[in-house]
């Protein structure tokens, strides 16, 4: 029997490919970047070309990308970083109930700390009402954290609108959005998104890296002090072989945009159709949804057999 | 000519050994260790061995051990961390003015918070005076952070017997030391130390992963919320092969310590003797350095030179 590996909103198997472009950094190229021989200024090269690739993938200046240990500390940081650069103008953040547990849990911990936090409701299908998110607008609010695309659902939320019209209502509000499950499936639109948070291991890049792309003239504090890296936002060594992949993974993502989104929707409409044969199952994700997830309840299989 | 790297205490090239340990996990173990199916599992094992390895050299509970993006993330979040989890107690920190960036930094960044931090003087080889440190002490101190080892000028710093008599002068101070230069070259003693910070690519590890050594008894808050990882405290998927590789270089590191020290003392030695015969130089390590370090001043010699 062949195995079918389904679980790639969770991880995606590094591409050898890209793996083919991480080894150099731990063999040869092993320099600190922040060391002015040659060993840290190929490292530093490495770093210059991955920035350069996201910057060019999001149409925004290599200034405006900075590396993460991931799309978790990228959620806590640009929740955090703006809260406390923008606590002076008001304390208020908007966001939904179904974000991924690193924005539900920073928010959490920003309402401990004094922020008020709107949690939006959501559907059967994790869908918010446009009217809810510019309803909740106020004079306090600060940020709307509005995420990309389900992780469980693949609902895809209208974010450019969104960002659009709640900074019509005011302009100041920094429009935030957790795009991990978006990043290397659509082409993201950053003109009215101020910040995006992404992962290298669901696209096919290693874990333990990923980025905030922040636009310049929104200021956040740093999450991680130190040594000055990352423009002096985002302190200590650069994990210059998983910037390296990440970069590659991202490059590669977006060259093979179109042909991948055909082949894995044909998958999808396969996998569906299947699914709908069997007796006691409901599809859960929305006819609109991303075409990389099928969410699916199987009644009275316990969750371990299915898996 | 042969060329020679001196840079070691910026970064270190990944042992060969190391990056074959770490291989696996890129090709085929390359779950998410929360996923119950098999990739899954297997990750999950990795990250699982490498907390044993490090629990049995640092002898504490692998409950005790906390991995993070390196040594940066490991600094600010024991200082912020436990800063915020003691704020109820005091909000006086003390430390040396000759820390890493990280912990330097971190601390300016609590003093804005309205914590009040004494930064102790050093001499001229960095040593802090034991009367200073204890001088400092009132009832408001929560923690004391001094280093284990100067990554500048190899100082070693007695933190072991700091540790003791701090607490002798006030009994819930929480004794940190960022080990980074000291972690892979010298014996640990963690007895009268709460918590301690690390470093992968210092150690012929990879870069982008740390830990922080946290005892049991105390209380820090996370610095990076979400998926509830590493016990709650620090979420993230987890770097799989980084950790892996962060075992098996800490592991290595152990076991060739006394074989290690005597190769380096013996390089340090003659290269200390043949720096002395230069004119115009000084060295500035303490005579008591640690073997792995040496700083010399070489006068009229600009820096891009030297190096």
């Amino acid at each position: 029997m062949q195995e079918i590996y389904l679980d790639n909103n969770a991880t995606t198997p590094l591409a050898p490919e890209v793996l083919e472009v991480m080894l150099p950094y731990y063999r040869e190229y092993f320099g600190n970047p922040s060391s002015l021989h040659k060993y840290g200024i190929e490292a530093e090269r490495a770093v210059k070309e991955a920035r350069e690739k996201l910057a060019g993938i999001f149409h925004v200046k290599t200034s405006e990308v900075f590396f993460t240990s991931g799309a978790t500390e990228a959620d806590n940081w640009a929740l955090k970083g703006a809260a406390r650069a923008m606590q002076r103008k008001g304390k208020h953040i908007i966001t939904t109930k179904v974000e991924h547990e690193a924005v539900l849990e920073a928010c959490n911990a920003l309402q401990q700390d004094g922020y008020e936090i709107t949690f939006l409701d959501v559907d059967e299908y994790g869908k918010i009402k446009k009217e809810d998110a510019l309803g909740a607008v106020n004079d306090n609010t600060i940020i709307v954290s509005i995420m990309s695309v389900n992780n469980e659902l693949g609902t895809i939320y209208p974010v450019n609108e969104l960002a659009k019209e709640v900074k019509s209502k005011k302009e100041d509000i920094i429009f935030f959005t957790d795009g991990v499950q978006a990043f290397g499936k659509l082409e993201i639109d950053m003109e009215d998104i101020d910040m995006f948070a992404l992962s290298g291991h669901k696209i096919h890049g290693p874990k333990g890296v990923g980025a905030l792309i922040k636009k310049e003239n929104v200021r956040i504090e740093p999450l991680i002090h130190g040594g000055g890296q990352e423009i002096g936002l985002r302190s200590g060594t650069e994990n210059v072989a998983g910037i390296a992949g990440l970069g590659n993974a991202a490059e590669i993502s977006y060259e093979n945009l179109e042909k991948n989104r055909k082949h894995i929707q044909t998958l999808k409409d396969k996998l569906i159709r299947t699914i709908r044969e069997i007796d006691n199952v409901r599809i859960n994700s929305p006819e609109d949804s991303i075409y990389s997830t099928v969410n699916a309840a199987f009644a009275g299989i316990p969750a371990e057999v299915l898996l």
